[in-house]
């Protein structure tokens, strides 16, 4: 059975040291994805090739597409989408929005990135607020979405209603949940807890088709009580970052004791994959990227720090993306969210 | 010299496994705290009794006194203040009212313990929301108190200008912090980012007397940017239930690799001592509890779960808040910041 081909453009100049990452990522990407899939590489093309040259790789024969600006991460976010159109992460949008590109993956400013996808692309009908969703690791055997991690601020009760639907689609169709347990971020766990927003959601997802487990805490999450974790932005910007930083320091402090004596140097050295097994999935190149949820295409977008394994897992998700129909699969359920809603 | 005596009230009901816990760390207070502190026990006089039998310990010679009820961390905390008056909680925030006591320690449910702190003692002038803070370690010397972690709900931004206010007095005068670095918990630096309120907050901050320094990302807690963060409780609770429990996930690996074979138990039994130093400010038993700011009174609040050595310096802060005027301090911090937030 022929597969219908899949064309996967890749921002070169997303991640804080682009292109080097995305340029590492892409030179082996053929023999790590299905042969239905394209890549096409868009980037500055003389900062590309120098970098190709410093770098000693041969990049596969993917289509190149020139591009004159640059995003950078100090850039705001609406202005840079609005004055530099000729940029990696807006001629991505654009080709994606012609039919040219069936999705785009970038390491990019996430603010820019979910600003160009939400002008460009469209939003879903019904969809308010385009979402970024995060996976975090569990005690069971999958990671739990997180959402919104994109910091939409000051949001409505139906804001986060939205991201528990969008969440929910994303946990069936690619985490494999058959009824995903969606949980509300809050203080308690009884329905009167938090503020006014959090009390009102709350009424809003007990009457929705939802699979509705109620309020969680923040101390649930890695138990695994919920497939999927509303939030809003704020607290989802801020319990992530605090959540990366303190993994970090984590190995901040492992990686300092291996640094001590010869002798003890010694026993990390013989510990060291166990400690890598134990650790991985508090890694965030294992699970690379997530998508943007909400608008009319299928946007991979990345941490600024992706390494070429990261960048390459984005790749798979995108592909991944593709082909369960995630756009589709989020407009039906939209649809049948704003019946149940209303 | 000779110092003044210091009468501090130990909740014997308040953990999770009371009375076993703080009956232990009682035991060797006497060793433990200078000579001028005394204890006044607080507990169900059968309980104690069986319990003190059971353990085979012999308390010291404290003044105790009998409360026949018990506030449990499933109550409700505001009835179950009103309905309890002859609970050990409820009981020690009266002794401290009418002057028997200069502090009160407990590891009760925190909003019982906050609820009858704010209803005995009163608040501070000036005070509209008592708060809780916490201590987070950082890469720095010192550890960062974040507050509002007592789950104070739809702060306003004047709510959010006392926290910081406190939480700086508290740097000051507990962790001897000349001029504490105040920040505001926020999704980017910028002074526009965030909701209203966030946007409000920043510019009081901005106009008080604090040393303030901006916004502050959840990645930057731990690395010390700021020496008091600021946030609303549903943040603050959130965050911190959330990496408490990413902690704990980090040290369940360490421990089931430590559980694998002979030779690897082997290694792990090598490195403990090491392990143990590196990670000892990740455990919350480390700063034991904390106290509640904005009340006429010294409170010091620790996790249900406290351990005997964590309640043997809850102790300690209690004898340090009562010795260095912790409560005139910040009655006096309230006074000039309602001036100078006029």
């Amino acid at each position: 059975m022929s597969r219908r081909r899949i064309r996967i453009g890749v921002d070169l100049m997303g991640g804080d040291s682009a292109p080097v990452n995305e340029l590492l990522a892409v030179a082996d990407a053929e023999r790590q994805l299905p042969e239905e899939v394209e890549l096409v590489l868009i980037g500055h093309a003389e900062r590309v090739k120098e970098a190709v040259q410093r770098l000693k790789i041969r990049l596969p024969r993917y289509p190149f597409v020139h591009a004159e600006e640059v995003i950078t991460m100090q850039d705001d976010p609406t202005l840079a989408v609005r004055s530099k159109p000729a940029s990696s992460l807006v001629l991505g949008m654009q080709l994606q929005r012609e039919g040219e590109l069936d999705a785009f993956v970038t390491a990019g400013n996430t603010g820019a990135v979910l600003t160009a996808a939400t002008l460009l692309l469209g939003r879903i009908t019904g969809v308010g607020r385009p979402t970024i969703a995060t996976l975090v690791p569990t005690e069971q055997t999958r990671p739990a979405v997180l959402l919104d991690v994109g910091a939409n601020v000051e949001c409505r009760p139906h804001h986060l209603y939205e991201f528990a639907v969008m969440g929910s689609v994303y946990a069936r169709e690619m985490l494999g949940v058959e009824s995903p347990r969606v949980g509300l971020l809050n203080v308690g766990e009884e329905a009167g807890k938090g503020g006014r927003t959090l009390r009102e959601t709350y009424q809003l997802l007990k009457q929705s088709w939802l699979n509705f487990i109620g309020n969680v805490e923040g101390r649930d999450v890695l138990r695994g009580v919920a497939d999927v974790v509303v939030c809003d932005g704020i607290v989802g910007n801020i319990v992530l970052k605090f959540g990366e930083s303190l993994a970090a320091a984590f190995r901040a402090r492992l990686q300092g004791l291996a640094r001590g004596s010869l002798w003890r140097r010694m026993l990390f050295w013989l510990l060291r994959p166990a400690l890598r097994r134990a650790f991985r999935e508090f890694d965030y190149q294992h699970y690379g990227g997530v998508p943007i949820l909400g608008v009319r295409g299928t946007v991979i977008v990345g941490h600024g720090r992706s390494t070429p394994l990261a960048l390459r897992n984005m790749l798979v998700r995108a592909q991944e993306a593709v082909r369960r129909s995630l756009v589709q699969r989020l407009e039906t359920a939209m649809q049948l969210s704003a019946v149940s809603a209303s």
